[in-house]
This record gives C-alpha cells, structure tokens and sequence, in this order.
C-alpha cells in the first residue's frame, strides 16, 4: 500500500475516534453534571462536537478531506473525486474507528469498553430528521467547496451544531457514528435495531443533496445541460 | 424563465424553509427538554439559528444573495440591486417556503402540520424591539457589504444571536417568518393577529436604516450630496 | 462642523447606544426567563453582547474606530491617535447614548425610562476585576492593531466574553457604561454610589496597557529606547 | 539578557497568569451563580475559558508563540523549534505565572490567596483523559502550523473547549495549569497528590502526538524516511 493512502486512512481513523469519542464522552460528561436538564446537557454535548468537528476538519482535511463519514465518502464518490477502492477503505476504516471511538470514552469515564443502548429512536419522523439533517450536511460541504472552501469546517461544525437541535433526531448524520452510538448506554446512544433506519435516512438526504447541489451551483449564467437537451 | 432565475428563487426557497424549520424547530426541541427553565431553551434556539444562518448565507449567498426575507428583498429593491420583478417573485417564494419550513419542523416532530399559536406578542414595547431587531439586521448587511463583504453572513447570524435576547419580541425581524410562526403553537409561536404589528415594525426598522446606511457609509471625506445642495 | 466628524460621533453614538441597550435588554430578558438560576441568565447576557459588539465592530469600525467606551478614547489620546477635541466630543457622545441606550431597553421591555439600581458592586476585589477586564481589553486591541488588525471585533468581543466570567466585577471595563447602567435596576444594573470605584479601576487598568503594549508590541529585535537611554 | 527573550517571557508570563486567573476566576464565579447545576457551571467555564484562549493566542503569538504550557514548550523543544536553555526559561515563568494566575483569581474574588484543593481527580480514566486531551492540543497545533497557520488560535481554543466535555479529567492538558490549579479550593481545583499522574499523561499525549505529527503532516506523496531505511 503506497504511504499516501497509508496516511490518507490514518487521518480518518483518528478523526473519526476522535469525533464519535467526543460525542460519546460529552454526553456521558454532560448528563452526569445537568441534574436531569437534558437541554442544558444537549448544550454541553453541541458545544463540544462542534468544536471538534472544527479542529478535526482543519487538520485532518488537508490529507484526507476529513469524511469521517460513509455518506460522504459515498457523495464524492458517486461525484468521482475519490477512487471505489480507496472509498471503500475509507468506509471500513470510518467503522472502526467509530466503534473504536465509543470505546476510547467509555474507557476514559470508567465504563464497561462495550454497552448496548436502550435509547429507543424510530419512527417517521426521526428518519425525515435524518434524512433533512444529511442533506443539509452534504448541501455545506458542496456548497462550500463550490463557493468558499476554506469554509467547509466551520460549515459542517455549524451544521451539525444546529442539527442538534432543530432535527427531531438530533441530526446524527452519519452511519458509522450511528452504529457506534448503538454500543454505548448513555445520553448519545441509539437502539441498535433503530440504526438500518437512521442509515437509509441518512443515505436518502445524502443522494438528493448531490442532485440538488450538482444543479444549483453550476457557475451563474452556464446554460443548464437539460437545456441544451429540450 | 431564464434558468438562472430559477436558481435563484430555489436558493431563497430551500434557504428560508431550512432557517424556518431550524427556528422551529429548535424551539420544539428545546421547550421539550429544557424542563421548564425557558432561558435554557432560548440558548438551544439560539445556537441552532445562528448557526444555520451562518451555514445557508454562505452556501447560497452566491446564488440568490440569501435574503430569505422580504424586508431584506424590499432594501435591495429601493437600492436599485434587485429588478422589482424579481423581487416580487422572491418575497412570493420567501413566504410560501417560510411556511414549509413550519410544516418540515411539524413533520419531522410528529406535530399536526399546521397549529395556531395562542403566543401573545404585542404592545409598543415589542413593535420597537422588531424596529431595532430590523434596523439592526439591516444596518449589519449593508455595513459589511460597504466594509467588509465577507463578512456577511457572521454579521447577520450574530444580530439575530443577539437580538433573541435583548429585543423584547425576540427578533423575528423577517416578514415571512413572522408569518409562518403564526402557524405553530410552540416555544416560537406568535398569535396571528400579533402579525401586522411585528411586520410593520420590521418595515420600519428596514426603512430607517436604508436611510442611515446611505448615509454613514458613503467613503469618508467624500462630500454630502446635500451639502452640495445645501 | 465637517461632515466626516459628524458621521464619526453619529457612529459612537448609535453603536454605543445599541450596546448598552443589548446589555441591559438581555440582562432583563435572561433574568426573566432564567427562573433564579444566574449562571443561565448570564449565558444569554454573554452571548448577547459578545455577539453584539463584535456586528458594531466590524460596521463602525471603519468610520469611528468603534471606541464607544471613554477608556478606549484615552487610550488612543495618550497614543496621539486622536486629537483631543475630537477625542471630547467621542466622550461626552460616548456618556449620552449609554444613557440613550438603558433607555431604549426600558423602553422596548415595558420598564419606567430611567430606573436607579440597588446592585451593590464594591470592594478591593471588584475595583482589581475592573482593573485587569480592562488591561485586557485594551491589550486586546493594542495587540490586535500591532498583529492581526483585522482581529480586533473578534478581540474585543471575546475579552468581554471571558470577562463576564473570570472577573469579579462581570467586567464592565468602560466608565460610560458604568455609568448607564447605574440607571437600570435589573440584571446588570450597578447603584451609582459604586460607579466612580469602577471607573478608577477601569482608567489605571487602561493605562497601564498602554505602557505594557507599548513596550512588548514594539518590532521584534529593535532596541529598547530606555537601553539606549540607560 | 536581550530584550527579545525578555520581552518573550513577559509575553509567556502575562499570557499564563491570565489563562489561570480565566479558568479559576470563570470556576469560582459560574458555581457560585449556577445553584448547584454543575453542568450550567462547566458551560460557563468553557466559554470563558475558550474566548480567553483565543484573544492570548493571537496577541502574544507573534512574541513568544503563545505556549502557556511546558507540554507545548516541550514539543517545540524536541522539535528544535526553541533553544533549551529559553526552553527552561519558558517553563519557569510559566509554572510561576500559573501560581500567580490562581493567586489573581482569589484576590478578585475576595478568597486566601492561596487554598489547597481537596477535589480528587484520579484514575486510570482520568489519567488516559489527560494524555487524550494534550495528544489533541498539541496535534491541533502542529496541524494548524503544517496546514493553516493562522488557524492556531481557535485550534488551541476549540480542542480545549471540546475537551472541558469529552474528556473524563475535563482537558487540563497543561502542568503549569494542573499544578496551579492544585491551590484552590473551587470548581476547577485538583487534588496536589493527583497532579503527578495528571502531568504524566499530559507529557505521554504530547509525545505520541510529536511522532504522530511528525509523520502525518510530511508533504503528500513525499517518501518517507523510514523507508529509505527499510
């Protein structure tokens, strides 16, 4: 394996340990310390994951481009900017470094490294939360890119900071943090039946924001391709 | 009609529904776990907003200008910066997407689509507080566009940031989503008599600081057209 | 009076007004939400005036300085930055629209125009928090102009930020501000007998920056003045 | 002594006295006011804490580097970025600097100027919190410097404000800091005999995140050293 993928797949695994052991431990950190106010820990809990997501973005971007996330990593795909092989790489190292994420906060707060969640999330609505929440994640990330580049970090970091909240699901928008949630037991975690349909929300917002961004930022005044073809 | 338009009013309809249903959103959210203590809840509605009006004026800034607002839309009207026909269309789309967005936060939050608030918003005090929230709004837009361009879209997310708090009404400062707050009875809702009086107040608090924008931030030493005249 | 001078007072005086009334307004509006708990109601305080005065920045900047704060006049005075008729007039506008600006946040949340607050703020500790909030924020803006002069919204902002907090005074760190708020018997009111203490504190806080900054922000390797004296 | 090393240390000393005197003086002043909602206390703590890092980071960056903390003066050291014996130098000014900060804190808040702290933070889970948090400052910093130079001080800024929630040890991440907070007896005080393990795990996280910075960050597509040898 050349070193650049070497270190493109290092890049992903720390950031996504990282980031799914930040939001694992702040909110084993911040339902410990609320008192049972769960929006003051949903506070603590936004504030550090977008942190991270900021940190993550800028250092880890300029080597791997900072997924972190299978559906991400599925977008640039189907956009052909990386290769199926390195992609798919890039996902089974996105999994496991998620889990391993999980384990590295139950470790740090003294918690059994494996739980199971008993955080019921399910129905309609909560899928349409994934579904709004990935879209307007992949809709950042390639409106950024298509706009203003250097903004592609605080654009996922705030995204997600006001999915928290605003998404009844509360915007978990990514499969491989969504299964390491099912595998731990506090604030953050998911039932681990109710993750395949966190997933197909998350996929579904992911494709119709390729299609939507692909259309909308095309450079101003270029004539559409349908168009030409009517 | 010219594709580009399209584009345009698709960037100002996905725009304002997104920053609806955030708003809204947030709102159900946070009343809902915020255990009765409303200041915790107004911090969660007022991350979430901030944030994702950071997000949307940047990836659809280039595209439509982001106003999502039809006070917005009626400054760069009498500037000369937007076609009266164009405007129209915008603020027709401002709040029919403005709507959807009460909608999409219902939906997603297993609410009946369309609620009617019975949230009491009204008297001078708070017809002032939408005065200055708009004044401000506006004066922040057409500061940065004459100082620093870029910096748009930190300038409004942070005058709505602020005007949450110290506005008596909160700071709606936006026409469209006045409206569509009408239409859910949560921790954002306003009764839909109380409407007419917040629109004028935005209207008022957008005229003034046209007329002040124009004035301060022609380039210093740059002589007063009325004391030419003078 | 040349209009460029007038525009100048006309910027210290909306952005000094606006910054007191987000103060006050949002000291009224967390206090009323928060239920007794005051850490929570000096959250929303914090987020609203860091958020505030970075837009009034970055807006007045260009046409005042966006000093709205007497110490920060005499600092550039001393500095030569600023002659001192019109460093007068900044001060006396600077006293004027503080007041205007409590007046205003009555005035949108129903309250009597000019209210007398019984917060007692007094004591070695509190005079040496406003001493060191102050030291802060001019090093801040010193140290920004020195380095980075595009940071100094984000400074300021920031310096106060962190001074609601760290401090024992809540860091008003500007005397026309002290003074406004000694008119307002809500959260962040002050009894007039204890507003000359903080200006004392806040004026050798001030000046002793500007020694400071003056000796640590000279180019690096050029020689000291006082070696060369010595 | 030349003035630059002098005018460095006072840079350094300045610098971490006031980022104690923020961390204890915002723990002293957010437990007071949070009634016992110690999570509503660490928000404010992060605030104060994060916004205080930021403004000392770009003012006495251009001076000293901005290190505040022997893990960081460490790195650089080992890096060859700074010369042993100012290397030594830094790392004394800054544990006094801290003690002071700490003894600035109490005098603000009217408390002895020194207390002993009775708060125990030990642990196998705490102590691999420590070297988590530092392992992540210091790769902040080095991917900032390797990738967006400027970007430094919200790196350091927003890792730790991260870290205050994912980390079970709350992200001291500093031994000047650790030992300095040893001497009070409030919300962010630690035990004296549990600072050794605490500086322990903070050098062990700055040294993996040495090497790993060291590889991660070479130019892409570079070869390399290793397996030249290999």
């Amino acid at each position: 394996m050349p070193v650049d993928a070497l270190r493109r797949l290092a890049a992903e695994a720390v950031g996504t340990c990282i980031l799914v052991a930040t939001v694992v431990g702040s909110g084993v950190m911040a339902e410990g310390l609320a008192g049972g106010n769960l929006a003051v820990a949903l506070i603590g809990n936004t504030l550090a994951t977008g942190a991270m997501l900021y940190v993550l973005i800028v250092i880890f971007g300029p080597v791997s481009g900072a997924h972190f996330n299978p559906a991400v990593t599925l977008v640039f795909a189907l956009r052909g900017e990386i290769k199926p092989v390195l992609a798919t790489l890039y996902v089974l190292v996105q999994f496991s470094a998620a889990l391993l994420g999980t384990m590295l906060a139950h470790a740090m707060f003294g918690l059994p490294l494996i739980e199971h969640s008993m955080h019921v999330r399910a129905g309609i609505g909560q899928w349409m939360g994934e579904a709004v929440a990935t879209f307007m994640l992949v809709a950042g990330i390639l409106g950024a890119l298509a706009n203003a580049p250097k903004a592609v970090a605080p654009m996922v970091a705030l995204t997600i900071v006001a999915g928290y909240w605003f998404t009844s699901s509360t915007s978990f928008a990514n499969p491989a943090v969504a299964l390491a949630r099912a595998f731990t037991d506090s604030f953050s975690g998911i039932r681990l039946a109710d993750v395949p349909g966190f997933m197909i929300g998350e996929v579904v917002g992911a494709l119709v924001a390729v299609a939507f961004a692909g259309w909308l930022w095309r450079p101003l005044g270029q004539p559409s391709p349908r168009r030409g073809e009517g």
